[in-house]
């Protein structure tokens, strides 16, 4: 177990720890005392009936959902809704390989899929709030992933489905990428087989890590454009690779990370039903609004909009953001005000 | 200086090299004894109004440009044009770190630009065949900043241009990816500081650097199709990864690679008028085809376009291809029948 001062309160705000105790993975593995970390906004209504749940992204927590995606003027507002932020496994803040002490620590921690985040969320809901329904499930990139997990798996525990900037199935193009993400992290000399000693040894597995990330995450159009300095007050391509890419990165740990890409690669819904993606997604009942961003390079709108033809009733909106991928973390104010009304709509149906 | 079979004419075919002596740096080095590899097809005709010069891309040599660009039934017809492919400096055949004996070999080796190449190139023509003036300058992704670099810098010379799937200046975009396909070699530890004694040892490096390029070589849509599978005949993802990519790398020496992304990084045609692009593309006299792949990650439409829309009189012709950038080495049949259309309009112009 390594102390990493990035994913305690003082950087994550105010959250709680659920334990699970056992949670039996999909690879057969039960992680023991795992732990859920989650905040919750709002209040719980008699019924119960107007639970949201807000589910985290690779390399994010609960934080940025909470400072970006929740609170009074958005469609999240606790004013309506109760809303629960969870941590995916391996966000660092929940389980994750560093934070795990005894026989599953560090290289021996179990792999995890998209299917234990829901099984521990679905767990999670129960037994600190009863819930047994959600009025939506609400998140993006590898949190959308985790929403069409639930829309999927338990069809009648989801009322509505927001999937932002994701696919059902992940794309050849995308394991790819998180492959050569995983090797900058296991190439670095630091590394040593998964024992290094504090995250930061790693630190050029990450500086590499970083850099690959902002090949993919933001759009070509963003670096022609100079984004980097209108929408992030970045001096030049190099500061922001040093000041943005680089710093956002350095604080983690590698191998929470490695623990959310394994997930990330592998993210299917496909599986629960032979393979057959179409079978897969005809089986969600929910209201389905599916949210590709414009410019994104690591899921393109054709591919969410190929889910969505397999949804019922789904509806397609996509989210104009020059910042691709990236703009998920809502640099630019335009990019809330366009998920908030789509989610706003939503809710009303 | 390290001998790699990979760049002797058992695979790269006949060609033969030009002694060019003293040829002097845009660095400000001289590289002595600098040699560039070339091949030509058919006869020069008196009055020297036939010559085309075919330029080579990253990590190619004139072999692929002899392949699939020219030979009868090819608007590149030998029967027709005095056709000369010269390989850029760096791609291992001509002059290129492992294969410079004395003090400027290996991690010694001058930096290059796109601009030592057309310098190089034109003293090759007039040397060797008398060639001042040609009726093509054709080339893709390095080749075509190289086809820039002649219509910008050399006006006179250049009755018609071709600049494939580049721009005439480098984005911000792939400026980032370049590093981190040159941080894939350099971060091996193998690769020494660039004393390796061996290209092959680098092999981790490689493999790297290959995994990173299949993440923007190639579009979405081609991982998504599999077309790895119809196209390529590969029977798996890992197995396209493995018998296409890495195989493709692996033979290659590492500082041939280095000395190209060198260039590839910083292609710009807008420093010989101050950064002003605009004015530096006016310059331009030759009639000017540019032809961006539909879906090419690197090198976008968008931005092709917005290249031409600064050449007097260009016009843009968009090659469709869903293999992306690396449509250029004419996997597909569609692809060079769409190139001999567009070249065969430009040479009749």
């Amino acid at each position: 177990m390594i102390e990493n001062d990035f994913y305690l309160s003082p950087t994550q705000g105010d959250f709680r720890l659920h334990d699970l105790g056992n949670l039996i993975l999909d690879c057969g593995e039960t992680l023991r005392g795992a732990k859920l970390a989650y905040r919750s906004f709002g209040t719980l209504n008699a019924d119960r009936s107007n639970a949201v749940l807000v589910t985290t992204w690779f390399s994010g927590t609960g934080k940025v959902m909470q400072d970006v995606y929740v609170g009074p003027g958005h469609a999240l507002d606790p004013a309506k809704y109760f809303i629960v932020i969870v941590d995916q496994l391996g966000s660092g803040v929940s389980s994750s390989p560093h934070n795990t002490s005894g026989p599953q620590a560090m290289a021996r921690f179990p792999t995890l899929s998209i299917g234990d985040d829901v099984n521990a969320q679905a767990r999670l809901l129960a037994e600190v709030y009863g819930i047994e329904r959600l009025a939506l499930v609400v998140g993006g990139s590898m949190g959308g992933q985790q929403v069409y997990q639930w829309a999927v798996t338990r069809p009648a525990m989801v009322d509505r489905a927001a999937p932002i900037a994701c696919t059902a199935r992940i794309s050849g193009h995308q394991r790819i990428f998180v492959e050569a993400l995983k090797e900058a992290l296991t190439s670095d000399p630091a590394w040593r087989g998964g024992w290094y000693g504090a995250g930061s040894e790693v630190r050029d597995g990450l500086d590499r890590l970083a850099r690959i990330v902002a090949t993919a995450g933001w759009s070509a159009e963003f670096y022609t454009q100079e984004r980097w300095r209108s929408v992030l007050g970045m001096s030049s391509l190099e500061d922001f690779m040093s000041g943005v890419m680089k710093a956002y990165f350095a604080p983690m740990d590698p191998h929470a990370l490695m623990a959310q890409m394994h997930k990330w690669q592998r993210a299917d819904v496909s599986r629960h039903a032979g393979g057959d993606l179409a079978a897969a997604l005809a089986r969600i009942t929910a209201r389905t609004c599916v949210m590709p961003i414009s410019h994104d390079l690591f899921f393109p709108p054709a591919e969410a909009e190929a889910d969505a033809a397999l949804i019922p009733g789904a509806e397609v909106r996509v989210i104009h953001s020059v910042e691709g991928h990236m703009g998920l973390n809502g640099f630019e104010p335009g990019y809330m005000a366009q998920v908030d009304r789509h989610l706003s709509d939503l809710l009303a149906r």
